[in-house]
């Protein structure tokens, strides 16, 4: 399985003033590479905390961890020293990196978004790297990512601004998920009317064994939608080497739940 | 410190199927209280990961757990079952529990949402506790949350379901947090316009030293949003006993930092 643990360093949504949405846009680009999301935490801005995080995935086994937030030119910023903590590494200014910061102050400067291309402290900051660590480049703000492998793990942090994190995933870092990818993925979502979901239950289990490898999952969308009772989301996924074979899977299940629901629950 | 982990059992979150809210609505209700939650987890509907991740934050000390997600009928809700198994206690029936099931199924058969008011095997799993474990009345929903007072932790378990979770801490559970709590909190958020986030750092410097008890974050809100150049979001917030004392500090740092702002950065 290609594991991998979203490790978010961000005050702001553990105290609510922001909502973390960029975990659940990760996970839907890491979904059809394979990638399965084990788990997802998010943690202060605490060298100590960001590295003791680190530490129990590496134990754990994880294969890929992507860090999210605190790459910033403030003094709160310090995931890359708990990245540097975690695999007892020194802080260095990365030239590659220095480069990419040099280069987009230049670009907002032309811009008018700064009044100087100068590289101050703070900015020189952004490329303080673990020592060993590369840049990914950022044509969407002031910080690089950042790619290390220690210990049979990909590390990889990247920064909190949405567009900024986007723009990284798509474009340096897409190649290299890619080429670290294997098998194949496929999913389907059907929404059936039924008068409780406790009602149901009987019938995943049936169609749990006669598909054994596709996973079905169900939720409430909605307390007693329309006259009929509750309308219940269906989702049917399934893992494995060839796509052709793991789709027929999942639309088997969907087709004989879909049609057992009519039978039986409405 | 109120410490609070908010453990997510959801394997719909981790395929990003669901965004997860629920964290956020309840991090700003537990807020006001002087809680700080310091991590947020999510892990798949897996019983022994939900055990792990308990003992987990039992040896970090955490005094308040609080779960979302898996305490439905169907077979891949196993929250209970791992709380069970962190704390190696059997799962029976709660009587009170079950009265709450019969109770609210009896209002759903009333209501003409089920066929039956029936306890069947899948409604009763939803009165299935860690021996120990009190429930907590839900009035929106058919699964009950469930309490239970471990090695010096309260660990409470509340569904997934949003109109659920939230019906249950903002009635049976709020009076038992608020009962818990300690000293006050406060914040404030405040808007600058900056050139540039990295020109912010050495006044947020100077205020931290002026009020070492204020916590500063910037978030940069947008790109270039008006002519003059970003606009940063500066959260100053404060923990400690007396409300009085931490709103003038609080007051103290953001007078501080627009006054300064206004006369270097535009």
């Amino acid at each position: 399985m290609n594991s991998v643990v979203i490790l978010v360093a961000a005050n702001e949504i553990l105290d609510g003033v922001t909502l973390d949405t960029n975990s659940q846009w990760m996970i839907n680009r890491l979904k059809p590479l394979n990638y399965t999301v084990t788990e997802t935490i998010t943690v202060r801005d605490d060298t100590a905390e960001i590295a003791k995080a680190l530490n129990r995935m590496i134990d754990d086994g994880v294969g890929l961890i992507i860090t999210t937030g605190g790459l910033g030119p403030t003094y709160d910023d310090m995931t890359l020293k708990g990245v540097a903590e975690a695999f007892s590494l020194p802080m260095t200014v990365d030239p590659d990196a220095l480069a990419i910061v040099r280069r987009q102050y230049k670009v907002f400067y032309e811009a008018g978004v700064v009044d100087s291309a100068e590289i101050t402290e703070a900015r020189r900051k952004m490329a303080m790297f673990p020592e060993g660590a590369v840049p990914l480049d950022n044509k969407a703000g002031g910080a690089p990512g950042v790619m290390l492998r220690r210990e049979g793990a990909l590390i990889v942090s990247l920064p909190g601004v949405p567009s900024e994190l986007k723009w990284i995933l798509d474009n340096p870092l897409m190649s290299i998920l890619t080429d670290r990818a294997e098998g194949s993925y496929t999913e389907k979502i059907i929404n059936l009317t039924a008068r409780d979901e406790s009602m149901l239950a009987p019938l995943i289990d049936e169609a749990n064994k006669m598909e054994p490898d596709v996973y079905i999952k169900s939720m409430v969308k909605s307390m007693v939608d329309n006259e009929k009772g509750y309308v219940i989301r269906l989702w049917i996924s399934c893992h494995g080497e060839e796509m052709e074979e793991i789709q027929r899977k999942v639309d088997n299940v969907a087709d004989f739940l879909v049609n057992l629901a009519e039978k039986t629950l409405t």
